[in-house]
């Protein structure tokens, strides 16, 4: 275990359910003194300080990093080449810098154009925790207990920042785990931004029905868990499908021709090929996916 | 309410997660003397008799309905019209048939074909309810309160019966709600048929993956429920695909057709167009299936 790190200073660009998480979280351990938030909505700003997810709102990045020891940007992944562009110049050098991005591969390369001199203290993370719910009013310090958190750190990457936020996150209860920045967005387009979709699709395609409202009133459990996903941030999402899009299209490809066998099988009576398709995933599910955490 | 039914002998062919549930819910409700079960599974009758579930294990279900009040028939719709030539010649007269299978169409018919003269007797029902888990010891006595059970009496059915099946369903908590058979296999293959068939091949195609094992060790709850329903019966599922299948292709077309123009957007990096999509799915989400129960 890590020693505890002091954090003077916390900066989090984007105070929502991840970003006010880890605020709350760090307070809980007391290990950061001072908590400013950075965000568009003023109103959710306020929030965030009622709540004592943070201890002061600001609504410039650049004036909010100055003094900073450890700024978070958990803003959706589409605003942060230009959070980065914005920090940079006002970070001072021994600021470390990381994310909560859903995708890495983007997220590097825009921390790596925008921060310039300053990409070595910046370590690119992602925390595999999260509602339904945005926002800061569904922060909450508990998110990531036992938790996998993500560790992308670069060659030009310091120990001494990977350190710091290795320390941080395990301070939230986190695992960390490492991964190469291209494995990490091939496996989570398959086991996060693939069933996202997926979800997405699903309510799309029942609510544009005109009986939508009845339809929908006869649905069960069922059908309420497999679109829970559903609910999350359309902006976050547009962000994140459109970042890792080189390894979702083939993902959306592949599960395109499941259907289609499944549809095929199903046209032709062939009840012995959907119960094996069936079968299969039953079995994988077992296996694989039925944990309690 | 309806008055108290008193059934002496309930008889339910296939003692699973649905009538294993009924059984006990009755017995909880004391209007039921006996219960006894019938299925092809000597195992699951055995764990039925010891949880109380059932008084008695039959293998024969022409045997077993010889002097019933009522009888579940709770086993997948594929074995429906097998069952109902093996007790129609068994059928004391006043003898009230009843069926929980998720498609109504196909049952009706095989009802009307083998059941012959008993067919006035026989009431289609089916109770909205479940969890991922099967068999007998699954089943608990309040799976069906505040659910839906929906009833689909033809032109033929005897008033009585309905009452009956009618009263007995209220004991157990349900909610009583009528629908004709072909908007029943429309509803239920749009908000339940299609759902398990989307995360059956879900499952299905991650775990064709070489890297399977690694990659579901990453999935965090998103996955987890979004593929919950993959859990469910292969068989049970393949027979109800099968039965609603000319409900089910078209709505598999449908949101197959979904995926595509995901796809296309994503691919085309066309941002806009996915946002849209995935707000209209988040907010009739937030309208329509946010419910707690």
């Amino acid at each position: 275990m890590p020693a505890k790190p002091r954090i003077n200073k916390l900066v989090v660009i984007g105070v929502g359910l991840i970003g006010g998480s880890f605020a709350l979280a760090l307070k809980k351990a007391r290990i950061v003194k001072q908590v400013v938030g950075v965000g568009r909505s003023r109103k959710n700003l306020q929030v965030a300080l009622r709540r004592g997810v943070i201890d002061r709102a600001e609504t410039d990045a650049a004036r909010a990093v100055a003094d900073a020891d450890l700024v978070l940007v958990g803003a959706p992944v589409g605003q942060m080449p230009a959070i980065f562009a914005r920090i940079a110049p006002a970070l001072p050098p021994h600021a470390v810098v990381t994310d909560a991005g859903s995708t890495k591969q983007d997220v590097i390369a825009a921390a790596r154009q925008h921060l310039g001199a300053h990409f070595p203290m910046f370590v690119p993370a992602h925390p595999i925790a999260g509602t339904e719910n945005s926002g800061a009013a569904a922060a909450f310090a508990e998110l990531f207990r036992d938790r996998n958190l993500i560790l992308v750190p670069q060659t030009e990457t310091r120990a001494a920042a990977v350190r710091l936020v290795r320390a941080a996150w395990t301070a939230c209860g986190a695992r960390i785990v490492r991964l190469e920045a291209a494995e990490h967005d091939e496996i989570f387009g398959a086991v996060s931004h693939l069933p996202h979709v997926i979800a997405f699709a699903l309510v799309n395609q029942l609510a544009q029905r005109r009986d939508a409202r009845r339809l929908l009133g006869f649905s069960g459990g069922g059908l309420r868990d497999t679109v829970r996903i559903a609910g999350s941030s359309p902006e976050m999402w547009r962000d994140i499908c459109i970042a890792n899009r080189d390894a979702l299209v083939p993902l959306l490809d592949g599960y395109i021709s499941e259907l289609e066998a499944a549809r095929a099988a199903l046209a032709a009576g062939d009840g012995a090929s959907l119960e094996a398709m069936f079968r299969t995933a039953q079995q994988a599910r077992a296996r694989w996916l039925v944990r309690r955490d």
